[in-house]
C-alpha cells in the first residue's frame, strides 16, 4: 500500500522464519499412500506404483528472467509448478510428487501465502503431492522437481519423428507472449484480461499429454517458442518438417490484439505451455477424440519431412520467420 | 589472471551457449539399465528397483548464502551434490538419479570444467546419474534434487528416538567451519590445509548412512551445527537428550588451530555433513563394527532422557552453548 504524505507508515511486515515458511508451504492434505514420509525430515520417502517408470523434470524461475519483477505472487507459485507440469505432460506422465526449493530476500507472510495458494492450488488439482524442499535467504528463485510416472516400457521423448508423419500443436501458441506483452499496459478489455491469464496461468495439457503418448512418434512442450521447439524435435529425430504457417490454430483475442503480428507472436513467442507433437497420419481421428476428451484443440500445422529443414509456408509461399526469438523475460531482442 | 601493466590483456572469455552448458555437464558414461532416457528430453525416464521405496531429497546453494564468492568451481560443484548425498545418507538411502538446476551470471568454459568436474567426480564415485536438469541466466545458484532408494518399509528419519538410547555422532565435527574461517587466511601447514579441503570437499556418508539405518532410533545430517542438528531430532521424536561435551571427537587439527574454541565449533559450526543418529544402548558393538567396516568413527556423545531439553554437560557442569550459532556463510551473528 502506497503512503501518501500525512500518512504514518505503519511497522515493516514481520520477515518470516524457515519454519515459518515451511509451515505455510506444508499443506494439511489427508495422508497418501504413496508418501510415507513427507515433509519434515531430511528426505521424503515415496511409493512408486508397480510396473510404472518414473518421469523426472526440473525448471527453474529466476526473477527477471523468467518473470518480470512484481508479478504477483500466486502467479509465480502456480508458474513454478506448472512449467513442470508440462514437461511431465510432453512425456505423457501423471504427476505424482514435486519438492520445492525457494529463494526470497526478504520472506513475508502475505506474499508467501499468495505464493502458496498458487503453487499448492495447482498441485492438488493435479494430484500432485509437495513432498519436500528447501528454503533459502537470496535472490527470489524458484526450482521444482517434479516426479511422474508413466507405463513401463512405452515410448516417449522427442526422437522419434518420421518422414510422413504430421505434425500437430496444441491449443492457441502465441497467446502467452502477448499476454506478457499487455502486463504492463492499462488495456482492461476481455481479450487483454484473457491473453494475461494465459501467460500468468499457464495451463499444462497434463491430459492430452497422457493420452497422445501411446499414439505421438515425437512430442515437447512449447516453452520457447513453438519454431525453435519444432527445430529442437526435428534435430532429436534427424528429420525436416514442412510447416504451414496458415494452419496455425490462432485465438481470435491473439488476432484481435496482435492485428498482422499474431502469426509472429504464435511462432516466436515463448511461454506456452502447449504441446506439439507428431504421429502417424492415420491417427487423425483417435487423436480428434483426444482433442475432444481433453477439452483441448489439436489442430494439424504441417508434415514431417526427410531432410533436417524446418521451414514455414503461408499460401504456397515460404514464410521467413521473424528474427529475434523468445529467450525468456528480458533476455530477448 | 591478473595483468599487470606492460601486458596486454587477451579477449575476455568466450560465453557458453545452453547447448554448451549442458554439453559440459553430460557425462560420457555408459548406458545404465535404471535410465531409460536421461538429458535431451524433457524429462528423464527412470527405473526404479523392485521392493524399494525412493527417498527425495532437494537442497539449494546461494552464493554469498551458503558459499563465498570467489569459491573454486570444482569445489561447488562437488558441494551442490554433497549437500544432498548427505541428506541421503541420513536416511539411509543409496543414490541412484540427481538433477541439476545451475544458474550461472556469465558462463565461461573454464569455470564450467571444474564445476563439472568437482559435480561428475563425486556423482561418478557414488554411482549418482545426473539424469536432466535446467540451466538458466541469473545469480550464481545450484539447486540439485537427489533421488535414492532404500528397502522398502524399513524405518527412517528423525522421530523415533526413545529414552534410554545413545547418543551418536559420525566424523570430527566442527572441521568444516574451521576450515571455512581459514580460507582467506594465508596460514599453510598441513592443519590448515586439512581443514580448509573438510570445508571445501565435504564427504557424506552414505556407507554409514546404509549400515546405520536399520539399528538407528532417530538419524539426520549435521548441516546446521550439531547442538541445533540434535535439537531438531529431540524436537522431532519428543524427547530430550543429556549430551557430554567432554566427549565430543575433535580432530586433532581443530584442536591445534581452535585452541578453547575447538568446542564451541563442534557444536555451533555448520556444514560438517556428519550423521547424528539415537540407538538402543544393546546396539554399541554393532555400531563399532560399522564404523570399522565404512571407515568412520562413530563416537557415543550422550543420551536420550525424558522430557524436550537439550543439555550440554562437561566435566559434571552444565555447558553453556555459546550464541550465533551458525546459519549458514554469511548469515550468521
Amino acid at each position: 500500500m502506497a503512503t501518501g504524505p500525512g500518512q504514518v507508515p505503519g511497522p515493516p511486515p514481520a520477515l518470516l522464519t524457515e519454519a515459518g515458511i515451511i509451515a505455510a508451504l506444508t499443506p494439511a492434505l489427508p495422508g497418501r499412500p504413496d508418501v510415507r514420509l513427507g515433509i519434515g525430515d531430511d528426505g521424503a520417502v515415496l511409493r512408486p506404483s508397480p510396473g510404472t517408470e518414473l518421469v523426472v523434470v526440473t525448471d527453474a524461475l529466476v526473477e527477471g528472467t523468467h518473470f518480470p519483477a512484481g508479478m504477483p505472487a500466486r502467479a509465480i507459485g502456480h508458474r513454478a509448478l506448472a512449467v513442470n507440469l508440462s514437461d511431465l505432460a510432453a512425456m505423457g506422465a501423471t504427476p505424482r510428487w514435486a519438492t520445492l526449493a525457494l529463494s526470497l530476500p526478504a520472506p513475508q507472510a502475505a506474499w508467501l501465502e499468495d505464493f502458496a495458494a498458487g503453487l499448492l492450488g495447482l498441485a492438488a488439482a493435479t494430484g500432485t503431492a509437495l513432498v519436500g524442499g528447501d528454503t533459502v535467504a537470496g535472490p527470489l528463485f524458484t526450482t521444482v522437481t517434479a516426479i511422474g510416472e508413466v507405463p513401463a516400457g512405452q515410448p516417449a521423448g522427442r526422437r522419434g519423428a518420421r518422414p510422413g508423419d504430421a505434425v500437430f500443436v496444441t491449443g492457441t501458441p502465441g497467446d502467452a507472449v502477448q499476454g506478457r506483452l499487455l502486463l504492463g499496459s492499462d488495456r482492461d478489455d476481455a481479450a487483454a484480461q484473457y491473453l494475461r491469464s494465459r501467460f500468468l496461468y499457464p495451463d499444462a495439457r497434463l491430459a492430452a499429454g497422457r493420452a497422445l503418448r501411446p499414439l505421438a512418434s515425437a512430442m515437447l512442450d512449447v516453452s520457447d517458442g513453438l519454431d525453435q521447439d519444432l527445430g529442437r524435435l526435428a534435430a532429436a529425430s534427424g528429420v525436416g518438417l514442412e510447416l504451414d504457417a496458415g494452419l496455425l490454430p490462432l485465438s481470435p483475442q491473439l488476432r484481435t490484439v496482435a492485428g498482422p503480428d499474431a502469426i509472429a507472436r504464435a511462432l516466436t513467442g515463448g511461454d506456452d505451455y502447449e504441446l506439439a507433437f507428431t504421429a502417424p497420419a492415420v491417427q487423425a481421428a483417435a487423436i480428434a477424440a483426444i482433442a475432444a476428451a481433453a477439452a483441448c484443440a489439436i489442430t494439424r500445422i504441417g508434415t514431417v519431412v526427410a531432410g533436417s529443414a524446418v521451414r514455414w509456408h503461408d499460401g504456397g509461399r515460404e514464410y521467413p520467420v521473424p528474427a529475434g526469438a523468445w529467450q525468456h523475460f528480458g533476455a530477448g531482442a
